[in-house]
Formats: structure tokens, C-alpha cells, sequence
């Protein structure tokens, strides 16, 4: 891959970096009624409105004038990722040291560039259906050996498909969005007499939620080979759960509860093509897959996925996991294929969850659940408390970022705590 | 009750009575882009553009004047049910005998009712988030007896809990919107090797649902006393379902694509103050509600609801089912404050279905799966053949209906037809 450079100061070490440029919604001056589309690159974000003003797009011509005037990307997305890539690529050109277009307009710069501290962030996109999977084998493995049977721990369907179920779209917040415990039925386990109380195994779930950019119609199935034109890029993502509204609520139906309290998104989405760089063949599977969940395309990436967390006490995050996108079993395009294998259309600004990542050694597992192995091994942390399950005032980071050579393309952070009551 | 006469001519029988007035959408001239809000009466739409644009609102201030010129309810619903119904009650005015004001112009009266068979109805509103319910104890005990333990028919969180889980918004169709029988995982029984073909195991579920017409805050809790003033109205609706396909999936994350491929609404939203004479109380349980639960207002619906079958050799539909709304053992106020009970939003839109409703007796539960008792008690029909499952060709048809002295209030029909591939 030919080496980039921009004109733009850049530290070598930035997860927006010139092979990236991510697109987000934002705002300033404290004003939601300002948000408009940008891109980030270093420490700055690109207003796209004003790109657009100034007439640096105006050879793509599937753009309108109000595009990037809006709250939400979804319009955008929907325009295909053949034009949101021609965008992506058009920004990544303005910036290179070679390029003088927009280097020599400081006072089209000044309008342009908005420092990313003086801004706030809304989420992308506008959520249409949300869909949550479940495909991490390692963290299957784990639930398995956890709740069902140390010896057996995988359900007889798990490799033959991508389990997965609809998530709440109403509570997908974005980054930096604190919510309260939530309160919930629980049950102790010896019990058939529950009560409705805040509950106390508060969890966070390590997970990346790629976003589509098509409506499909009613009976319509996408292929994994087809599946990629229909998705325009990934973020971070924490499907925050209380274990114990779970644990009661889940027989038959799965799921509710214990989930749809709030779910957390970064607010920059990485787009596949930036990630292209990064895709890894899939690993070796003992089980042979179904025709239709069959894919010739390198649809694994290798994204390190950093946990933190931090109490009110601490002064600074604190390292509790490295996971990887890569430990994925099943794959984003083998995930949508199979959701749309019944006909199901799908729309612009879904949001599909990978399910919690972890990976196969114990400092690498995507759940407090995990890594206190359902309690029974608590977290020490550096300012003196242990962690089986999340308390009020934690704070949990999530960092995402994938490297190749001299080539950095990463997610920035997501962040939530959960307040007191 | 007062009686209502009304100088239109509406039979005796009509869903569509002057006491109802539900609300819709319509299209006329085969094109949706003339798509508006209407209410029904008797064989009529009434067009609410044109009433609103004759001044017929002019007194009900918080009406703009393009809330009717749209292609769905949720800005309409989004006022409050207090403004909602004062709309319902001025067009029932209109319509009374003893008012003149719309009576004697027949100019405006040609412009305002449009012939109902001229007419094509969509969805009443763009759905946000789905969720079903399971909350007909007959239908839980009879899949508890089919599939867990005739004994014990029941898990133990059922009679705590209103149980639920979220849905596909995407394939949520109008009524009349058909469509092909899905493909999936299929696995028999005594197998773990599952095939990808059409399922074989087509079922329809007999339920009803209830549309909000709020925007709640992340962490704000609705109660069952306060939760009406959320609901506007009331749909039948068919959450079809694939049975083989969910056989197989459902394990651990419950439901996904054994439903996700059409859900069935009808055309008309029946209004809670429509149905108010048709309340009735709860029924006598043996396990106590804790708090959060509990209900004083009378919120179980008299309403009858019918099932017929109509193969493509039949001339005519044959009445299969015959339920009732009332059969809930958790009602829809319950259910939303549960649903809310951890702070999840609810918005503008959301669609809530009660879960299969079937009752006490074999000729009243509301899906083949129980009608055929798992396929082993198949169905007779008319033209010679037998049902366990459905075939291609057969439409399903609910008709809902409420009747009390002089007054019925009904939903008109639900259809739909399993095409073949």
C-alpha cells in the first residue's frame, strides 16, 4: 500500500489517521440544532457541510447540497458505498502534502477544520432495526461452561449457525452517554420468588456493531459474496447487560431486560474500506458450513480491542482485556446473509452487533462474567477494591485500533458509566 | 351509553360503526405518493386532508395543516391521546344526524368519503421498535405441555413476568401483503445436521397489538396506571411463524428468524377510547403481582377475534378459531410498564404484540401448532384436504370485533397468503 502523507500535522500514533478519515454527526457551540456530518482526521473534524459549500465535492455528482446538513449519516450511507467511498477518498486527497487544493485556502481551513475538543458528538446514524449475534467461540465456550456443562459447553447449533436475536434500537446511545442502574426482576437461583430491585451484576459486553447502507425488499436474500456492498462500516460497541434480570427473564424467549436498558456506539464509523488493509482469512473450522454461509471473501480483521475501566478512586483507566475482532467465528458477511436467509429485508442504519469478542486466554475475555469467571475470581484493581461485576461510578473504555506496517487505522474510544440512583 | 344514529348509512353490523372511527392510511389512483390519513366509517374512508383543508379542525388548535397529508399516523398519534380522541369525537359529530354542519354541504362530502373499495390501505405508521409478548397462559401452557412437561407445563417465571422479546420492525406488512414461504435452517429432531431448505412447518399466531404514541427518556420508568396515556389504539396482527426454523435457532437467544420474515398488521387503528364500554377486569390469579404490576385500571378488551382458512381450492374461508382478547392473563398496561420497568425508552410508533392469544378450549387456541396439537390431530377442511402446518396457497384471515347492546367496534380483516417459490 503506497505510503500517505498529509500536510496536516498528524501524530504518528493517531487512530485517525490519513488512511482513515471515519464519518461521524457532530455539533458546537452546545447546539444539537448545529449537527451536521464530518469526518475526523488527527485532532480535527472535518466539517463535510462546509466541504461542500466551498464546492470541493462537486465532481461527485450523487451529492445534493444538503447532505452532510443533516443529524444523521444514514442518507448518505444510502447512497451506496461506490459514492462514500468516492467521498472518503476525495477528503483523503485534499489533505496529502502534494495536494494544494485546499492547503492553499487557509481561510477555507479556518471554516473547515473544527477542533475535535470544541465539539460534541451525536451518535451516526439514526437506528433502524438492531440485531445482536453471538459469535465469538471462545466467549460461547465460556457462557457453555459457565451455565451449561464444563465438558459439552457448546448447544449443538452454535457452528452451524450465527445465533443471534433483536436487540432494543431506542436505547442505543452514543459514546459518552451515562445512564442509571437499571432496575429489573431478579430471582435468586434457588428461588422462584423474585423481586423487583436495581440489579447487582452489571456487565459490560466487548463487541463491534457494523452498520448497512440498503434497503432490501420483503424475501430478498443477500449472499456472503453479495452481503459487503450492503454494509458501510463498523464501530465500537458495548451491549451493556445485568446478569441477573437476565438470568430470570431469558426462558423461552430469550434476552430483553437485561439488555435493552442501553447499548453504547462509538460515534466514528471506520469503513470497511479503510479496514481493508487489516482482513485476515477465516480460521480453521471443524465443522463444515452450510452452502449459503459460504465465503470466498477475506472478511476477518485484525482490530485489537482494548478494555479499560475506571472507579470514582482511580486517577487513571486501568487495563482489564485485549481482545481482537479477528477471534470472530463467524464474519460480518456471514452474519448478514444469514440474517436475510428467511427474506428479511434490511434497511439503512441497522446496526448488527458482533456479539461479546473474546479471545482464547483469560486476560483476553470481553465480559466481567468472564473474566471474574462468574464471580468466583474478582478483579483486583490499583486502587485497592476488586471487581466480580460492575459498581455505580464505573467507568468502562473501549479502545479499538488495527496496525499494519507504518498504517494506523483505529475507532477512537467508546466510554459509558454507570450512575447511582 | 348514549346512542349514536348517524345520516350516513351504515349497516347494523359494520366493523367501521360511528362508534368506533378508526384511523389509517390511504391511497387513491394506484399511487402511493398519494398516500393521507383517513378514519373509517362504514363503507367509506373519510379523507382527513380534505376535512382538515374544509376547516372542519379549525377549533383543534394543535393541528397544523399538513398532520393528515402524510403517508403515516406517528405525527398524528405523537400529539396525545387528548388531542387524538378530540379529533375522533369532532369527525363523530360530523357524521351524527342531528349535525348539519358537514351533512348539508354535498360538495364537501364527495371531496371527504371516499369509497373504501377504491382505496388501498398501508401501514398506519412507520414502526420503530417491535417487541412480542407471550402473555396468553392457555397458549404457554399448551406449548409448555407440547414441548417441556404435561405435568408442569409452565417455567417458573412465567406467572412474575409479562415475558417478551424484540422483533423485526422491517417485516412488519399491511394487511393483503403476501409473500413466500422462507427458507432457514431445518434440523430434525434425533439430528445435528441441519439443512438449508423451505420450512415445512408453516404457522400463523393469532394476537393483537398496541401502538405508543410517546417519546420516553433513557431511565424513565411508566407504571400500569400511567401507561394508557401511552397506547393510542389497537391492531390485529399475525406473527407469522416458521416453526422448524425456530425449533432449531431459538436455543439460548430465543426467537429470530423463525418470525423475522413478515408480521401481518391490519390496516385500522382502533382507538383505547373506542373500546373503553368493552373493558374488562382482570382475571383471578393464584400468584401474586409485585408492585411494579400491578394494574387498577380495567384494561382486559372484550374482543372477539375469528380465524379462517382459505386453501386456494376453497371457495369460500372456514372458520378454524374462535378467541377473545380477554383471554390476556397479563394486559397491554402491564406489559408496556414492564417493559419500561429498566428505563428503556418507548417512542412514537413502537408496535407491542399481545403474543398468541388462545383460550380455554381446543376450538379457541390461536395457532396451528395447538389447533393440530404438533400435527398430531391435523385439521379437516372442506375441499377434502387436511392441515397440520400451512401449504402454499392458504390465506389466513383474523376478523376482531367487540359487541355490547347496540354498539359493535371492530377492526375489519387481517390477510394474508403463503405464496409459493
Amino acid at each position: 500500500m503506497r505510503e500517505l502523507k498529509s500536510w496536516l500535522e498528524i501524530t504518528k500514533s493517531h487512530d485517525f489517521s490519513i488512511y482513515n478519515i471515519p464519518f461521524g454527526v457532530f455539533y458546537t457551540n452546545q447546539n444539537q440544532n448545529t449537527a451536521r456530518c464530518g469526518a475526523a482526521i488527527g485532532d480535527y473534524i472535518i466539517d463535510l457541510n462546509e466541504l461542500m459549500r466551498y464546492g470541493y465535492f462537486k465532481e461527485i455528482k450523487e451529492l445534493h447540497n444538503e447532505i452532510f446538513n443533516q443529524n444523521a449519516l444514514n442518507e448518505f450511507f444510502s447512497l451506496g458505498n461506490s459514492v462514500c467511498n468516492s467521498v472518503r477518498e476525495k477528503i483523503q486527497n485534499l489533505f496529502l502534502v502534494e495536494n494544494n487544493s485546499l492547503k492553499s485556502h487557509p481561510d477555507h481551513i479556518e471554516k473547515i477544520l473544527v477542533p475535535s475538543h470544541s465539539a460534541k458528538m451525536m451518535l451516526p446514524i439514526k437506528v433502524k432495526d438492531y440485531v445482536d449475534f453471538y459469535s465469538s467461540l471462545d466467549h460461547a465456550v465460556n457462557v457453555g461452561k459457565m451455565f451449561r456443562d464444563e465438558k459439552n459447553p457448546l448447544l449443538p447449533n452454535w457452528k452451524h449457525i450465527p445465533i443471534g436475536y433483536h436487540g432494543r434500537s431506542s436505547s442505543i446511545v452514543v459514546s459518552g452517554t451515562n445512564f442509571k442502574r437499571p432496575k429489573g426482576q431478579l430471582c435468586a437461583p434457588d428461588s422462584n420468588e423474585p423481586t423487583y430491585s436495581y440489579s447487582k451484576q452489571m456487565d459490560f459486553e466487548l463487541e463491534m456493531a457494523f452498520i448497512t447502507n440498503k434497503n432490501t425488499a420483503l424475501g430478498e436474500v443477500l449472499t456472503p459474496d453479495n452481503a459487503k456492498n450492503s454494509i458501510f462500516g463498523l464501530t465500537l460497541f458495548n451491549d451493556w447487560s445485568a446478569r441477573d434480570i437476565q438470568r430470570w427473564e431469558y426462558v423461552p424467549l430469550g434476552p430483553f431486560l437485561g439488555k435493552s436498558f442501553a447499548s453504547s456506539m462509538s460515534p466514528w464509523v471506520v469503513s470497511l474500506e479503510a479496514l481493508a488493509p487489516f482482513a485476515l482469512p477465516a480460521p480453521e473450522k471443524d465443522t463444515p458450513e452450510l452452502d449459503y454461509l459460504k465465503c470466498s471473501a477475506k472478511a476477518h480483521y485484525d482490530i485489537c480491542l482494548d478494555v479499560y475501566i475506571q472507579t470514582e478512586k482511580m486517577k487513571e483507566p486501568f487495563l482489564i482485556s485485549q481482545s481482537n475482532y479477528k477471534y470472530m467465528y463467524w464474519n460480518l458477511l456471514q452474519q448478514l446473509a444469514h440474517m436475510t436467509s428467511n427474506g428479511t429485508p434490511i434497511s439503512v442504519g441497522d446496526v448488527y452487533g458482533s456479539g461479546t469478542i473474546s479471545g482464547p486466554t483469560a486476560n483476553s475475555y470481553g465480559s466481567m462474567l468472564e473474566l471474574s469467571w462468574k464471580g468466583t475470581k474478582p478483579i483486583s484493581l490499583p486502587d485497592g477494591t476488586n471487581r466480580s461485576f460492575l459498581q455505580d461510578g464505573d467507568s468502562i473504555i473501549f479502545n479499538g485500533y488495527a496496525i499494519k506496517d507504518n498504517i494506523r487505522v483505529g475507532f477512537g474510544s467508546l466510554t459509558g458509566i454507570i450512575l447511582s440512583n
